[in-house]
């Protein structure tokens, strides 16, 4: 009854579509498909997914077939979340053959990245499942991009991190030493930042961490970044929050150099949530091609 | 005396800086920044690679800098294209210390998944050293990053295939399907476009290959593309050519699923130029940071 | 040391500088400085407040005049946020003549604007003071102008609500009914959002905040809305926090009709937060002007 | 048969919606409707007028439903223009829940601020009903707003000033100081100006405007502001006009502090028009709320 | 002391440059500059009139070298509006020799087509010299130059009808018709419309005309369009004009038609104004170059 | 059954048509139709040339119509391309009367000035016809209008020079004495670019010529651009290509002050293209008018 993935407005991502159909069709069109195909040819086309994977990017894919030309119909096989095998249809797209062939590109380059993303987002998933941790992503995302790949992140059953430096603090090192220590940073941000404004501080070592929880629960931040911790320190870290009262309501991340191998054991440290710039900045693009049946005028 | 590597200009990437520090402004700005730093801190700070690579991405990142803040000082250290150890300073970033600390990610983001594309570029291009042939890069481009991609493939060492639609003609077998077959395509290519638009034409077999060296050589494309052809098959498509009185101005293209394990046993086949989609959609990020160095005010 | 409110980057609001300009100049331009002041001739002028009041805008006002000419001479007298006299001087400004003067009812159509919310604000707040409440705005901003009103709301001492609807949860009744209630919408909420994201409830009744403190507190929301309570019932609803053990996180947010005469009494009550939608949607404008003085070429 | 009020083509204000809707959809978008409410909810609601006034902005508002969602059904009960009693329909919308209440609050901003500034203009035309005189607004209007608040004056029976800068000439002191004196500024712009740009001189004493009388009619502008005359001197003015021969064809506007409480006053002088900035930079927003009512899905 | 052309001030160009710029830059820029010529030579170039015209665009010129490089030094030598002969140089261009030459076709582009707008209004102006009229452009511009143009018109001497549809009234005959007549038409123009809006209406015949001015005269429009008459017709409108007391208020306009050799003819006539929709539709450009000086880097 | 025009996609020209309706309709639109239409008042109207020619445009004023207002219906009687008579239909325009009149102006100023460049062109190729030559345009585009009048002289019969400065490398004198040479430019160009861009060079002489002839063919350019060479000259050029082995796969092209009376002795000198400059900078607008018959409402 209820979808599982929150959706994208089109509004969000229609000036990115915009700009990839321009510099594809350049200062004269798909001039192949204008000289090579009669106007009235009609095509019958669907969008396959040649490897298994995580499916994101249908939005876009869907008003670039719009705005190249509002007689192609693009109808979704599977909606952003699904988890295809290879082979699997993801949509369909008929309409006239030089439109199709024209957004062809644009197309698969929107369902073929996102998915790329949502398909390694599901593999970090996959691979702490049960251990109730969250796979996060981060700003490390392309130009022009980050509401999409954010959306492709939860597409993979992620979680997104800040979604850009106005709408949560995230202190760091550098930040505490200008700010002359963590806690006065703390008090400031709590000072000027009314009620819904989140704050994270970056800790890089148990000694800084146990200095936040000494805090009086007041200037307590909503999350804890564990820099570079080793798996060790972060189970050490888990536990000072256990011992510590009140201080379950501080979220705990976990940050760096996490990869496949590595983030079960990061999970099952008991960390609430786990940071992968790969997701977004590393993701090899998932293979999707457009098998078409050229019909007749 | 000349630079080996042609520059892109500024006015072709100032959209995508704008809308990537939009995305990650917000409405209120790096407020992490402007809570923690006093105003008159300063900054001093390298952008440094943390892997060995191939340089791209300094156009943006700098003009990232000085859209945030034309107080911030950003020398590169290197140019596009420049090699580099894991630990070489990039470029050196100094100046207001919000400012810079405003600009880190979006800069970081550009010369990171630019360099990404050159690296793995590189590493094609050196796969292939001595055998004549070259890599090129395909229009599996990120949304709105088509120009500074192919950039940063020549910063590898490789070569563009087309800009994108409008610029040359690649017959498919889609569109020779619907022509009626290769030959009308390319006749009517060659009446209505004038000298200085290339046309090419994929083929998937040696015998498509064939029909095309048995045209009139009025007729010739500019260039062929072997579409998934075996090694062996390459070798004998290089063959035919050389069997062909005037048939070495056709350039042979080797297109599909190729990867830096097989890159040079299809090189060495003889053909021209050998394209790889992954170059643009799938290159890793290669790890770039921020050391910096807070100065008082 | 640090200045007490954050500053907004210019890149947050030059778009809608640009537009101001735009409509203001239109196809000729300044057609009245162009044709009667002589090219040469030169202005000193200062932007005046003709009434005392909480001073917001002079980057966006800054920017247009460089905009309209890197030859103006713009320096600020006060920063935003400062309290000025009628008479004081907010700004000099000088150079040539026609570009002072053409940019003139932009500069003081964005201070005198921003000016208003700020003073608005600031009466609220002095309203308050000692109370330990904190005033917030709305949604209900000038299209176009949600950074800047919101920044201008901060430089009056307010707080600001979320930016957008992007950035924060606020479960309203109507959303409640569609989710089955407020504890689904709640848990849906806290599945699919991660640690940054703060969740608020709009509450009509005091029953309603009993139920919510009911929940299991790991449902609890990060805020409640007190939407239209009385000040006995605002007061009750603090009582009923205090009487919960572990809810003083939960922040409490009176809204609705709040007027300068009555917002003291709702303060009183020991809510922490109060909105106010008339301070971006009906603040009047500060009346402030440009004193020219004419010089010779 | 004929609309009292001109309409204002939709390409004007379609910028400043996408604007709206991009400042609240964020990067995520309506998070809340997204999360509580199933996709399949439907809603039917009505905007309301919750105080009597003059309504504007209902073009605004009806793009911005359908920018959202085109499947949302936006239905005006009144046009632009129209008097409405408090508890009145101005609009129906129905259509997919999560839209309808993603779009709620643009709506409702453009629609309540624009009928504020039609509401207060209402009432200052009424309170000069019978003078002959006619309200103006001015130039002090919000960034990227003149030409929808342009259009609300006109809704609330009030006149327009000149649009912009280009569309007509204001001779004010410090541009016949610099063009030394009145007569070489009109001079000079009659001669560089055509047949369809009208002049406007203002004065600040009735000696000035005496000089101006005492010109060759065919240097004589098309209006005089007399700026911020005493009643007294607007009637001494108006009656200096009547006496000279043929002056009739020079406009006479009062400018300069217009209060509800003065302006009938001022009308009953005998001036043409009376300008009053504060239609557009102080009018407060007419309470403008959404009444919904959730269907199933 | 005065220009006596007024400035077009470049925000209100700059957008249509920028278009220019990004039309002819393309994904790479220029190529061939970038691959020739080595990154330190320097060029001095001058801007050259190849035939005798009077110059206009010298303002966007300059603005396309800053855009693309602002290391580029462009020294106009003369001013817009000036008359040059063959071979006179209209500003001097130097710097990075990649820079220049890439700028080079858009800033001829600009200064080509509107000197050549300039020259043909100069052709018409001289031909009515000493005649008391006046040349005028229209709408008939092209896409995205009106404002451009219209300042080219002021440069060649002549003047501007209305700049677009919103900043005057022009009733045609398909106006009249479907309002119930000229009267209807103007009366309602008259009742919706301030004092800065002029009014303007067509004629077909002098009984049109005459119609016109039997109207009491407070009904009279500011300027009369005398559409398609012969020169024997425009003396007698000119006539029926001078014969009604009060009427010289009403501006003349012939329109329709009109060639540089029967404009003197039509000038004599006693209208005040002649409309010339080649100005800007069909205006050959003016022939200029760029000679370049290369030098060492 | 294919047509002979490739065609222009609507998403490369929107942008310029909006600007232009943009210009036009200004802050308040079209004032005239907006007073003295009737809202119900319906128009049927044709777009009619008031003089033979061939037909360009229509693309874009059919956007005009529909962004103006989707109840508009354009209908095309012929499409891009066409040769008309003076008096020819060339589209039906019908819907609400104040719609209409409103675009008007910006659809007859795309279609008159577009329909005037294939015009122009069309009367080049005439003049040619049977020679085996071809005419081609040139960079020198209105701003903002480039892939339009690309368009319009495809739709003449003409044949497109490159597109922008990134398409093609086109050496002159400048760029060869900056290289050192034509040699060391070619080899650069060979060396950079991949096989898909083309490479022509400019030369003054038959000398120069002569250099190239000598080169090794794989040297050799695509194409030579023998500017202001005597028509003499150009039968020597074609003779020494054709004295030369091979070099036939070179295309020469004519260039410099190419009128309607040189071209066709041009023509038959054996070159293969002719370029003309005026068909983009200098073509007279084709003379266009809009029929109207206005309905009752």
């Amino acid at each position: 009854m209820m979808e599982t993935l929150f959706p994208l407005p089109r509004l969000v991502y229609e000036p990115i579509v915009r700009i990839a159909l321009g510099e594809d069709l350049g200062l004269a069109g798909d001039v192949t498909s204008a000289l090579s195909l009669p106007p009235e040819a009609r095509i019958d086309a669907a969008i396959i997914a040649r490897q298994a994977g995580r499916i994101a990017g249908i939005g876009p894919a869907a008003l670039a077939a719009e705005l190249v030309d509002p007689a192609i119909r693009f109808n979704p096989v599977v909606n952003d979340g699904a988890a295809v095998l290879a082979g699997a249809e993801i949509a369909r797209v008929s309409g006239p053959a030089r439109a199709v062939l024209s957004a062809e590109r644009v197309m698969l380059n929107f369902i073929g990245q996102l998915s790329g993303t949502a398909t390694l987002t599901a593999r970090f998933v996959a691979a702490i499942e049960g251990t109730g941790a969250r796979i996060l992503c981060t700003r490390k995302t392309g130009p022009g991009m980050r509401a999409l790949q954010k959306h492709a992140v939860r597409a993979g059953g992620g979680f997104n991190h800040r979604m850009n430096l106005a709408d949560a603090v995230l202190i760091k090192d550098n930040h505490a030493a200008a700010a002359g220590g963590v806690v006065p940073a703390l008090r400031r941000a709590k000072e000027q930042l009314a009620h819904l404004v989140a704050i994270e501080v970056e800790v890089d070592s148990l000694t800084q961490w146990a200095e936040i929880l000494a805090l009086p629960c007041e200037l307590w931040p909503h999350a804890v970044m564990l820099d570079n911790f080793s798996v060790a320190d972060l189970r050490a870290a888990v536990a000072q929050r256990t011992g510590t009262p009140g201080a379950q309501t501080i979220a705990l991340e976990a940050s760096g150099g996490v990869r496949l191998e590595t983030v079960r054991q990061i999970a099952e440290t008991g960390v609430d949530y786990i940071s992968v710039g790969a997701l977004t900045h590393s993701a090899p693009a998932l293979d999707i091609g457009l098998d078409a049946r050229p019909l007749g005028g």
